[in-house]
């Protein structure tokens, strides 16, 4: 595959998310502009209680306007590494410390900056109530592992958002 | 959960991806601003040929400036039905048509309007060359489902995309 050249790239919107803009000489000749959403690198913790339970949340979330449900995610801090994040954002959100957190991969996207880190976090044990931001209003639930798998695949749940991580993790623990 | 209540929205940046600010008071009677990308529905095309090989594309992503590997995704236009937009961007892009497209989940997302709809596509023949649209430049390559499970979870990857796509179409297909 031929690279593109980058002609130039500026910022049109500076909020919360970024909007970069950005132009390209494409391998034919055509020269055309981008919107890419600008984001860091966050962390996507499927936790297990060391009972194979899986700890989730439930959240409303102002893109679809519905409540979604999802493993804890959260964006790395500066200088923070992966395995922290993870640590810290399962704390905040749930109250659960995991006694073994592992890096399982990583993933791009296409029109973002974004990096989404697969993380696994196993013997999950509750420590204390969540702590979450000012902004947060989370609901914490376990399924079983049966229950989990379920959910996944059910062609009647669009809320579950972490299907890549979710199959991840049953992968690299032998469950799937 | 409780909902939360919206007081207002607006279009802060309209480009070729747009940006819309929502404010919301919150549970706790917190008054917050969202950014939420404004995206439209799409699909996301596991596809097999009738040899048990999957149907992927390569391409240079402006996102992360490099070339990531994905199934054929698509927007869906105005009124077509997410069957419809499978076979016609799995044509599009890659060449070939399916003999049977099958819906198997939707999933929503936290940040965004959009809905991706995870698309099933089996039997697949080469009928044509691709005719991308004009600022595509995709390469297609074929995979057995053996290399494609192992991509899947490699953690050495972070240039194939469509993880749960993947997972879903082996899950249905009985060969997890």
């Amino acid at each position: 595959m031929k690279q593109w050249t980058k002609l130039k790239e500026h910022l049109a919107y500076d909020g919360w998310r970024k909007i970069i803009v950005r132009r390209y000489e494409l391998p034919h000749g055509q020269v055309a502009d981008f919107d890419i959403v600008g984001n860091g690198p966050y962390v996507t913790i499927a936790a297990f209680t060391s009972e194979k339970e899986v700890i989730l949340t439930r959240q409303f979330r102002a893109g679809p306007e519905q409540v979604l449900t999802s493993f804890s995610e959260g964006f790395i801090d500066q200088g923070e590494s992966p395995e922290a994040a993870a640590a810290r954002e399962l704390l905040e959100e749930t109250g659960y410390r995991a006694e073994n957190i592992q890096w399982l991969k990583s993933r791009r996207s296409s029109y973002s900056t974004e990096t989404q880190h697969f993380m696994l976090a196993t013997n999950c044990h509750y420590v204390q109530p969540p702590e979450p931001d000012a902004l947060e209003d989370i609901e914490v639930f376990l399924l079983s592992v049966e229950q989990f798998r379920a959910l996944l695949h059910d062609s009647k749940d669009e809320a579950f958002i972490n299907i890549a991580a979710g199959y991840l993790a049953l992968e690299k623990l032998g469950w799937l």
